[in-house]
């Protein structure tokens, strides 16, 4: 009798879990154009973009994709896009990282050029969303006003989503943001001497 | 001169900084299969694991996905991975949360069904990355025993990734991992009556 009584208690409590959502599921009726950010020091911020990116073409919507940062796609995502050439547009603009180029004015100059083509996706309606990978480490290091980024990005069409990737997330611009996930570094195995490796770094 | 002094300290600096680099990653020489995982409240923790899949997909890799509840992926990604039959091996195993189903006997036969693939994907050779997608929430719940699912993990074989995600990743399994990531909600806007949409969150 015991496990009996034990199982429908378990489909009591589940009834009223599940009543409780779809009240709560119902409430949501809004579509909107959403301006997400991924910033924290933890790895995934870039994969969990690519995860949407992946969900966008599935749903045949086009999407176009500003690497303001070489190196953080590489092959692995590169192979993938080319395989949906009607759905995403790549454009890696990015020519390293800073401590690479050692050259401010080229970098400046360099986000300056990605960014030009983050604001022609974002007011051209073939694309739904657009992906602005590491931007927030540009914002960072003062290669583009804030202010103009932010103008551009809050204005954005109706229905259009962007995704800002990169640490270090401006304040003003998680403010603007939707939906902004932190991604936490728990553990990291460069720690304990284990190198990138193809399918997880790259 | 004091543009050109700025620029020439930047250079500087920055050439340190690559030196300090190179040094730390001539250091990194092991390459080891990793157990992954990503939890916590926020979103991103399923589309990070999906961007990996795509990394790896891209190297030629193959990847069983094995989805443990119902809804996390849907039609977006099941269309990227019909694109690479011969890379993806998609089972989605799970019949839905707990809340829906009212039933704990099915539940845990469903949980085990998927882990049978987990443990199977983990053993063969022909894998070189498993995703156990959601696996954290049937932990939670009981529904596998959480001795066994760590005696698979950790005796997988050398070279093989492993992706668990879910919320409430358990301690142990947090310490057996190689990499964790918590995905922390900063922000979400179905508190603003925005309800689930294609290319975000399906």
């Amino acid at each position: 009798m015991q496990a009996v009584d034990e199982e429908a208690r378990h489909a009591d409590k589940m009834r009223k879990k599940q009543a409780a959502r779809d009240k709560i599921m119902a409430s949501k009726t809004q579509e909107k154009g959403l301006l997400i950010v991924h910033t924290g020091k933890g790895k995934g911020k870039t994969s969990a973009a690519m995860g949407m990116v992946v969900r966008a073409i599935g749903h045949g919507m086009r999407v176009g994709v500003v690497q303001f940062v070489k190196g953080a796609m590489t092959t692995g995502e590169k192979t993938v896009f080319d395989a949906f050439p009607d759905h995403v547009e790549f454009k890696p603009m990015g020519e390293g990282f800073t401590w690479n180029t050692q050259d401010r004015a080229r970098d400046v100059a360099t986000a300056r050029a990605a960014w030009d083509e983050v604001t022609r996706m974002i007011a051209d309606p073939a694309y739904a969303m657009v992906l602005a990978d590491e931007l927030n480490i540009v914002l960072r290091y003062e290669y583009l006003p804030l202010d103009e980024v932010l103008a551009v990005l809050t204005a954005r069409p109706e229905g259009k989503h962007v995704i800002v990737t990169g640490r270090n997330a401006p304040d003003a611009l998680i403010e603007a943001a939707d939906l902004v996930t932190e991604m936490a570094q728990v553990k990291h195995p460069f720690r304990s001497g284990v190198k990138a490796q193809a399918g997880i770094e790259f």
